[in-house]
């Protein structure tokens, strides 16, 4: 065996309670030993030298380096002690704390197994319950549709459907979302991510000068609380826009610290090095370099408490169902702590959706966040279908490397998107081919977490990078392609099956083929995708759930099957 | 290179800012790979496309399977992003989030960099200063020392100094501590740790049914304050035991429960299956099988503030300077959050201690504790000095280990001891020999964090398991062994040196002698241990700081040496 490639921790993604008495444990391995059998030895802390019960561990996912095993242990005691049992090359190994040893000595088990002392009720991450079966639609609001047309439109400085600009404004606004919902709805998308929608100079709204504000340009409050209500009235969530870590410099607190300095009583609000702030140089802590952006000192109780409080109102005078948090990496894990307390207590099954490129973890123990936009998932989508950085066995081994990185709970509460108003459109990064745009809708869809379709791929939109990908939506419906939107909404509509909504995973390649299995149960489904430019044969069969060029037994290239099957009952 | 053997993870023990611009970072391997040099290549998010700093990492700690890399960076930004580049058989590779590499393109860093996003102050665990300098003394209280002569004692049932059993009572009391203050300080000592303080009807008081008085048979809260105001007055901490995982069943909350069962206020203050606490079958959640222990429910709102006005009481109102936590693993993350916050707004400097006996990493991320009761070292020193299970090399490869751990913060908060009212005493396990408990003592000095001696270990006293561990001080000075006194006494005024509170460590074996050094710019200290039965030859010379068993040139069986060494100023 390779010791050296053997990893587990307690109390993280690889061991980590579901309810308070289930937990899951996980053991990574190098993929290459040759294991004949994994089991997890364990009992509560104090029974553990007397008596021990076995269990175990399925071999469930690799990547190019790693295998990872895994089992659910139903408990009777919230103490749990443990160590894990392998069968390697027919040798008995026990791996402990202290690393791999050939026999292990239960009487002295308590200097170093593994454990989760005990399941405490606050340390469990709950699952929103809606986010399993939550599609998700992501609109950036001044592109999607104009609502209301007797608004005074002097800032519109671009004709609908032109190419944007930095600076543009097309007039898109809530009204235009409310009108739009039915047209939304159809395509079978029950929550709706908005960029934001506070005052704000600009087009995107990421600098913000009142957070209790509707943007004018967007509409009222009186508007937004109509959009929520018409949403909830057709079954359709609201998660909103948090932007935290900065504001816009015509908040009235960094006006008056620009005006007092030092004497302002919100001077502390924000990281400044010298007496007031200055943009040449610059001598404060802003977003990226954007001296109009002026970042919070998210360190400071007065600015926790006035972000709090916008946090907590949006939610109590306008019902929204969750927070979308920009820039969510840069802000203090103790301000999200306060924050995740104060949301659900507000609204428990308010949703939190953090934005972190990479790796989350410390910010996914259950204290702070609930999932974040999944954009490792848009990468490894891109790696496959866009650069050709991977092939079907690398695109299932890096899915499920992503899964290995955090709970279950965690990955099913994952925001999973192939592109934003933050990346170029997929659709463009494809190079304009709708047939791959599906075959990575149906990965999408098939994921463990919520899809987010972002606004207009069902047209398919094309787009480049910011601005580009801001593109207005066309509403003229013979510019439409019919086909190809009915063939996505039909993935969208599959997220109602429980399968995909609490279902296993298993990933590999076979034939060519990338082949993604959900099953529970009841059943299975089964996606396979042909990104070779040939046709590839295929032996399976079954009843069809969704796909697109596919013919009997075979795959065109770029073509995606999903089959259903119903596992017989056992006996 | 053994690519499984890499492991990096952000944001933890791997990577931590120690402050606003300083960040340690860490890249383990497996320590057989042939490397030739290792550097980060970082810059923060947004420049790192175009230019990049590049900072080589030392090879500093190995133990049996790996060898850490580490480094502490000084940045401009508190934004960092970085990879790691690695010269491997004359091969260069780079190492991102996506694993290992042999080249990197770095204008598509932002997919797969390892990043610390953004240092936020809140989140930066701050060290307690007089930690560095602490050392310890932890008190059986019922054990010490008898002060209160006038007492009601007819509770007392042993005569003062024989063997105790479960039940038996001695008479010792905070009195007795107090005016035997002058003799710990005499030792060296700055910090005490008691074990429980408040009513309760055991010999241990960890079953505590007043968490607001004294127990009589200890004194009365105004012989607490005087304790602490004496100790003070002499440069002398005082650490209080919090039991904050369970009480005794005679708390008055819990018998209210007795009474009244569901229809009881405090009901969910405890974990209880059915109408009203049983104990047969035992139908409430407890410490270990310990009917008489209910366990708290500390996921209930109440019981947190009941528990965090206890613990800020004790420091307001007395000026405590730290809480040992009971049982602390199993009581939630989301609570000791709350402590934290609570203690720390109280009294900054308020040291906090957890008791857990495993890999604590979790409690230990600067949200939760300062440090733990270090168990696993002396875990470590019992299977070098006692059980045979480690040599030399064995021993500073385990130490190595779990130095890398934690963050360089917590390993100098750590409570490092030999021994507990939780386990045999060091001295009965190494068979009373007297050499190598000092050689133990000198390690514990030597390594980062403060020393904790268990009282009595300067005679030395014996004992075996609880409560053989739990003897009576003996203040017969003519039974005392003055010259072995006076070697502790040397090795606890050690700690003295700034290069033990704030120099690197290095370990490693040589010439079958275990080796530790401490260093910083002003100069090293290096301790030399023989745990073999013949003397072994000693090239090293110099100032010694202490010594047993040492003659020049060569070290006795059980013997050590200090030196001391001057580095040069730098021309």
């Amino acid at each position: 065996m390779n010791e050296q490639g053997i990893l587990h921790i307690p109390d993280s993604q690889y061991c980590f309670p579901v309810s308070e008495r289930e937990v899951v444990l996980r053991l990574r391995t190098d993929r290459r030993d040759s294991i004949d059998g994994v089991w997890v030895v364990y009992e509560n802390k104090y029974a553990i030298q007397t008596r021990r019960l076995s269990g175990r561990m399925e071999r469930k996912y690799e990547d190019r380096l790693f295998a990872w095993y895994e089992t659910k242990l139903e408990l009777e005691d919230p103490r749990l002690s443990y160590v894990f049992r392998l069968i390697a090359n027919g040798k008995e190994q026990y791996y402990s704390e202290d690393g791999l040893s050939e026999t292990y000595n239960f009487s002295l088990a308590y200097f170093n197994f593994f454990q989760l002392p005990f399941i405490n009720s606050a340390d469990i991450h709950r699952e929103v319950p809606w986010m399993r079966s939550a599609v998700f639609y992501e609109i950036f609001v001044e592109r999607f549709c104009r609502g209301r047309n007797e608004k005074n439109d002097g800032y519109v400085n671009m004709k609908w459907g032109e190419k944007p600009h930095p600076k543009s404004f097309a007039g898109g606004d809530l009204p235009g979302i409310t009108q739009k919902l039915d047209y939304i709805k159809g395509l079978g998308v029950n929550a709706l991510y908005l960029t934001p929608v506070f005052q704000s100079i600009s087009n995107h709204k990421y600098d913000i000068s009142d957070y209790h504000a509707i943007d004018a340009d967007f509409g009222t409050n009186a508007d937004f609380a109509r959009l929520v209500e018409e949403a909830h009235g057709r079954g359709i969530r609201v998660v909103l826009d948090a932007v935290f870590n900065h504001c816009s410099e015509n908040l009235a607190q960094f006006q008056d610290v620009i005006r007092k300095g030092r004497q302002s009583p919100y001077y502390d609000w924000f990281l400044i090095r010298g007496d007031k702030p200055e943009k040449s140089p610059l001598n404060y802590e802003v977003f990226a370099y954007c001296d109009y952006m002026p970042k919070f000192n998210t360190s400071n109780p007065k600015v926790q408490e006035f972000l709090l409080e916008v946090a907590v109102s949006w939610i109590t005078e306008y019902n929204i169902d969750g927070w979308r948090l920009d820039v969510s990496d840069e802000v203090s894990h103790d301000f999200w702590r306060l924050f995740r307390k104060r949301v659900k207590e507000a609204k428990p099954d308010c949703v939190i959706i953090g934005e972190n490129w990479h790796d989350a973890r410390p910010f996914l123990q259950g204290d702070q966040y609930d999932g974040i936009m999944n954009y490792a998932f848009t990468k490894a989508c891109l790696d496959y279908y866009a650069f050709g950085n991977l092939d079907a066995e690398g695109f299932a081994q890096k899915l499920s490397a992503l899964l290995m990185r955090n709970t279950d709970q965690v990955n099913r509460m994952m925001l999973n998107l192939l592109d934003s108003h933050d990346t170029d459109r997929f659709y463009t990064s494809v190079g304009g081919d709708r047939d791959r745009l599906l075959s990575a809708a149906a990965v999408m869809v098939m994921f463990p977490g919520a899809p987010c379709v972002y606004y207009g791929t069902e047209l398919p939109l094309e787009g480049g990078y910011d601005p580009d990908n801001r593109r207005c939506f066309d509403w003229e419906q013979a510019h439409w392609d019919a086909a190809y939107m009915e063939k996505l909404k039909a993935l969208m509509e599959l997220r109602e099956e429980r399968i995909l909504q609490t279902g296993e995973i298993r990933m590999h390649a076979g034939n060519g083929l990338f082949i993604l299995k959900r099953f529970d149960r009841s059943g299975e489904l089964t996606l396979y995708c042909n990104r070779r430019d040939e046709s590839l044969p295929l032996a399976a069969e079954g009843p069809i759930a969704a796909q697109n060029g596919y013919g009997r037994g075979k795959i065109g290239p770029e073509g995606f099957v999903i089959f259903r099957n119903r596992i017989p009952e056992e006996e």
